[in-house]
């Protein structure tokens, strides 16, 4: 099947060094968009990325999203929204990724400079945005240009939606994505996001689901100021003794919740499921050397890809308000907000996870007996996410990962968020596959992040003969 | 006795507009310690109090003090030494202050200049630094012209010590007053320190007695480095999980502390005691007043007094390396400091007390069943201080206290720690005294510090009188 893929990848190996380049221009723009200085670097990015699509014969929109809400007088950077064919005959593919990238300083501790693409012997090839998300979004572009060289038809229409504030969360792009689910992404008949990673460094996988993350503050407060500790301490109830025994009262050292009604909504695990597991290729060698440390809940591999996958976790994250600085300072805070997060999973309700967070903190709070007032909110909730993975859009790309990298792809699930996930599925009503071109050990968001030069150019194949199989795959 | 004190009194009053003035000098100077772009002023501060005492005719020495510990680049500001007098038939006393200063902007919320002393109707004189501690400084240096320009002989040799880094750990400050305990100050007969406040704003006091300190460090350690909550949540023990528990143990909302070993050490109350406190001028609505709030431990003014003053607190300050931000991060924090301090009292033990921390913080931790490390430490020590107050040092500052108020003065422990106290104890084998100028409401540290027309000139007077008592007193 998919006979055209023999010239396609030939044609791929004789482009990767200009595949190359292209990521080096790209890496070279600093587009940091959590540094307001930085913005006219995110905007000439989109601008690069409009222009490299324009000279591929796609028709391109730079799609103004306003002002940045926490910053008035920032215009948002644009959303780059694009189509390459129209022929009502083939399939549509929706796909997105981001230009923008975390912050990076050569000081920080990077080996290389962080915004020149450094390639070394072992095909490394180093530089802030190369697996996140740069590499992957350049692989659609790849995957035009190399089917043009080739003189292969283009199976499918490609509709393009890259933005450049995923860094920061996303300003703007939920509405947008609503907006245009009836639109502009109208007659997409799937979508495909490349904008995760392998479980490990050396197996494929396809993920088809996410948990959802419920973000609380817990507000303990008492005294109308910061107080002087050796003045009052003894004298006044103090809102940080209250909070961190409300906060050691919510999850134990194994991970365990502590709150009622959570593990109650938790889908049981199925037959099927149980077996899925002992197949994925991740081990806990792996794990530890990520972690950088011994000190995981388990032992072995299954109890933690479930307790990753498929489990709720709950992380405290910090305290607002409390002395938080290098050294002793001898305050009494005034006002305390402690921090912590629930991961979910299906088949919790956020309703009704809020509803047990808060009668949960509010009992414990009440045992203190405390004349500090309590105030316990979500900060943000957003829903997890699971896709069929027997859809054709993900069949598509299982037979596409064994054509390019000849192993069956892992199915997997991820412990993140990925919320725009969640919006283009309900936005246009359709299947959402996550197909990572990148591996575990990329560093995104990290000093010498990476992305394998193995990886980019069988990454721009696999995406291409993803587009191939979409066009054969039969609709059931 | 001390007949000369109406002349005296009269001759302050006749200058207060001149002592008004020099106070607005000195407060014009922004001396603040912490900023180091302020040396400059900080060295003329102290450049300005050298030269007032020179034209009164004290011998004055500006001592240098090396560099600063934490910026080895900037040179400490010198400590003002100086000596009014040295007739062998009179007594020596030993007087200490600073003239370094918080940090102030009026954007912090000051309703007026914050360096520039603005006297308002009601008497009230607004500026940085007015009570804390140039206020009580300068009340030296008034009662030496007063007498001067009164033609009345100075009744006691004066010695001087006057630093510029109190706000910032008095730096450098205890080598010197150990060194110099048996040069500069030699012949002191007796130490008087004025730094601290009133317990209201009404009826003076003396204070004999400080709580010590001991601040602690707990570090909770895993994971090399931070970690996304959505990858490693649910499959990593967390340091800050492990933290909240630990600080939860140590103290109640009602502040009992949780380790054993800590009441054990505490003096008990004796029946002498036990009569001592209905007299104080205190209220709980001035506490509630200064607190902002009614969130008290205890209802009643004899439970509260004791607790600051002669029980054991245990304060819980903040954590370090946690997320402390405003907004929302999903971090797994990689390691975690909790700070919390005790403040002690007699008869404890710094060492032993730092034993019955370090066992019981190891004992929780290790009941966690925690595969996170852990280290507890001591950051820095500061002893209790309890002097005699029947000493003819405070006898002489009570009469004092009866001729200027009218009232007899309060005897007050304080919750709080002066740490020179302590030192200039130790290095002089001398009895010390605070003596108090301010009130409570007078607002050191904070916006809008003040100190009252009245207790500024009264205040000259106490320090004056004091001193013609101090002449009179029997050894014994």
């Amino acid at each position: 099947m998919a006979p055209q893929l023999d010239g396609y990848f030939a044609e791929v190996d004789k482009l990767s060094d200009h595949f190359i380049d292209r990521l080096a221009k790209a890496v070279a723009i600093p587009s940091i968009s959590a540094d307001a200085s930085r913005r006219p670097d995110v905007v000439r990015m989109g601008e690069f990325l409009a222009a490299e699509l324009k000279n591929l014969g796609a028709s391109v929109e730079l799609r103004p999203l306003g002002k940045q809400p926490d910053k008035p007088e920032l215009d948002l950077p644009p959303v780059v929204l694009a189509r390459y064919g129209s022929d009502k005959s083939k399939r549509t593919i929706l796909v997105y990724g981001h230009y923008d990238v975390q912050p990076a300083e050569k000081s920080d501790g990077w080996a290389t400079e962080p915004f020149t693409l450094t390639v070394g012997e072992d095909g490394r090839m180093f530089g802030r945005g190369s697996t996140d998300d740069k590499g992957p979004v350049l692989g659609w572009l790849n995957a035009i240009e190399a089917h043009q060289k080739a003189g292969i038809d283009f199976p499918v229409n490609l509709l393009m939606c890259f933005e450049g504030m995923e860094e920061y969360g996303s300003e703007g792009l939920d509405a947008l994505i609503e907006q245009e689910g009836k639109g502009y992404f109208a007659d997409a008949d799937a979508v495909c996001i490349s904008d995760n990673y392998w479980l490990g460094t050396e197996k494929p996988c396809l993920t088809y689901g996410l948990r959802g993350c419920n973000y609380y503050s817990v507000e303990i407060a008492g005294p109308g100021a910061d107080l002087h500790s050796g003045v009052f301490g003894g004298t006044a109830q103090e809102p940080m003794t209250d909070l961190v025994r409300v906060l050691g009262s919510l999850v134990d050292t194994h991970g365990k919740i502590q709150i009622p009604g959570i593990y109650e909504q938790v889908a049981p695990v199925t037959s099927d499921e149980e077996g899925l597991y002992d197949g994925i290729a991740f081990t806990m060698e792996t794990l530890h050397e990520s972690l950088g440390s011994k000190t995981t809940i388990y032992e072995d591999k299954k109890p933690t890809l479930m307790a990753r996958w498929r489990y709720p976790s709950l992380s405290v994250h910090g305290i607002e308000g409390a002395y938080s600085a290098p050294g002793a300072k001898t305050v009494i805070p005034a006002k305390v907000i402690g921090k912590f997060s629930i991961r979910t999973v299906p088949d919790m309700d956020i309703d009704k996870t809020n509803e047990a967070v808060y009668s949960y903190v509010k009992e414990v709070f009440s045992k203190l007996n405390s004349k500090n007032s309590l105030n316990v909110f979500a900060q943000h909730c957003g829903k997890w996410w699971v896709a069929s993975p027997n859809h054709w859009n993900f069949r598509a790309a299982a037979k596409a990962t064994e054509r390019v990298w000849g192993v069956e792809p892992d199915f997997t699930r991820e412990g993140g968020s990925i919320p725009v996930t969640l919006t283009f599925e309900q936005a246009t009503g359709k299947n959402v596959l996550l197909l990572p071109m990148g591996s575990s050990t990329d560093g995104a968001h990290s000093i010498n992040e990476k992305l394998d030069k193995r990886n980019y150019i069988e990454g721009i194949k696999l995406l291409g003969s993803y587009l191939h199989y979409v066009a054969e795959e039969p609709q059931v």
